[in-house]
């Protein structure tokens, strides 16, 4: 239990079981889904399913294409494009996954040694070359334009983002409107493309199409906050990634933003160091998690999510209530509580 | 000169200024196709036309991008659709070298020092990411289903050949075969689909689309080759790269292949050590390059290229004869001519 997790005062209702119970409603489609990534990773360098099956046995929650087959169900679609789209959703993140685990250095990804710890960079920058080609493979046999304009641009945004935050690692004059835009591009944009097709391949009226986007952008939004809060206080044994991470790499993210805007003359100081210079002892990180604690931070940055949430969970209203609905803004409203 | 260039015996007519002519044939459309591919790699995040704008000032031949142009000419295509899809082609060309350099750690780029040595890798990795998701919106954008096919196989063909190179790397036992399937994934591949796309926007039969994708695959294979057999001859002042990077990453090339096959046993002791075990001193390159000059490789290796040239002036005979399709076909013979 994290201590934010006590302090949630005027939050949105906490359903801490919503992603599993979205889970559970769309176990037959996201069993099919699993079985595409399976099937579409194969090729006969051997290398690559080897590599790719390292990220499928590592997990993670499937939630990008969880929202895929849900926005597609949500509009009451009966086919079976949203499965093939949901794995295409799920290709393009893992490449992302696996070319950020390269310009982080990580070591660690969702508990699991990280691929390139594993297979090396070189490995990874290819694999992932080779995911993200065939996600693009498998939206021309799907043959919607509009879907491939979607996904597309939400690729070109995920690379803008990724590049936004390598400018702005390092640099403690990053404005929270700079961390938003990182945000959006490297985080929330590939969220609201995946609700988005959802809906297109539903042949839904564009209000429709356009509330999904907006649904997956905020909780996108919301979900990165969150990420960046657990930086700051997750245990690795509960995150499966390691706490500072964001600290060691200097990235401004929001927690350590809150922090600098309102830390004294020291504190500056202290901040300038560590990360504007990136001169870190061993005694630093604990240092900040100090000052984030003094300036409130880590509660500061979840309530910001929560602002997100709640134009999320707003953005489904146009469709009529129902259990999906339902549990759809559930997890909303349990990213904002997550520990995952 | 290097030395193989005096003793091309048998070899096809030399015409060294042929992509000079091509170049020359097709002025008006290539500048239209630099324009499109500065207003392209625009972005609101700085750093990435900085970056883009590096590799363009760094020149290189737009081999790829004037294949398309002249496939597209060559079937009477009068549209500008062509000048689009170079741009493209341009693209994941370039965003593949960006992710080769991080992955050979390379230096030197056309003579120039490579984007990774100066802007880092990170940003190599995550520019390529940003250029290759660009190229699918610019395909979007032209909205043919069937260039997206064309490109999008070519681009995981890319990745599995990159990946496949990675895996025979330092392996001394590799084949022939696994050699060519290597080269055939990470060059020919996309000259196959630049020039096949060129065909399909034509609207011209299968059967005319289906010779430009041989004539582009087997140039693009001789091409390699000829690359290979340069990167134990040429002198850096001429190939913009230094001699030996191959040797020194322990690729296992054509030259290699040979005087592996026809060394005595020092010679696979030597081998085994300096590419099998990657154990490298400083004379070793001249022993590697004095063995590859003692089994001919060199022109063993050229004269292989031949023959896929042969094939590739062969497949456009199917077009009627014109200037154009005679220096298309000046391109290929020249290919195993160049020093480029």
């Amino acid at each position: 239990m994290t201590s934010w997790d006590l302090d949630l005062d005027g939050a949105t209702p906490v359903t801490p079981d919503a992603l599993t119970r979205l889970t559970a409603a769309l176990e037959a489609d996201l069993q099919e889904t699993n079985r595409a990534i399976v099937a579409r990773m194969e090729s006969p360098v051997a290398l690559i399913p080897q590599l790719a099956a390292h990220l499928v046995a590592a997990g993670g929650k499937r939630l990008r294409p969880l929202l895929t087959l849900a926005s597609a169900r949500l509009c009451g679609y009966r086919g079976d494009r949203h499965v093939q789209l949901a794995a295409c959703v799920e290709f393009i993140h893992t490449a992302t996954l696996l070319h950020d685990d390269v310009v982080d250095e990580s070591i660690l990804r969702r508990g699991h040694a990280s691929a390139n710890a594993v297979f090396g960079n070189k490995a990874s920058v290819l694999v992932g070359d080779f995911l993200f080609a065939r996600a693009f493979q498998l939206m021309v046999a799907d043959g919607s334009l509009e879907v491939l304009r979607i996904l597309s641009s939400a690729a070109a945004t995920i690379a803008e983002g990724e590049v936004l935050q390598l400018t702005t690692q390092n640099d403690v004059a990053t404005t929270e409107q700079r961390y938003f835009d990182v945000i959006r591009g490297k985080t929330a944009a590939l969220f609201a493309a995946a609700c988005e097709v959802g809906g297109v391949i539903a042949d839904r009226p564009a209000a429709e199409c356009a509330a999904l986007a907006r649904f997956g952008m905020d909780l996108g939004m919301a979900f990165q906050l969150v990420d960046d809060a657990l930086d700051y206080s997750a245990d690795v044994s509960e995150l499966g990634k390691t706490v500072g991470d964001d600290f060691r790499e200097g990235k401004l993210t929001y927690p350590v933003l809150i922090a600098i805007a309102d830390g004294d003359a020291a504190e500056t100081e202290f901040w300038n160091r560590s990360i504007g210079e990136g001169e870190q002892s061993d005694s630093d990180l604990a240092t900040a998690l100090a000052l984030i604690d003094r300036h409130d931070a880590i509660n500061r940055t979840v309530k910001r999510a929560q602002g997100f949430t709640e134009t999320a969970i707003e953005a489904l209203s146009i469709f009529p209530p129902s259990d999906l609905r339902d549990t759809m803004q559930d997890v909303a409203s349990y990213t904002t509580a997550r520990r995952f």
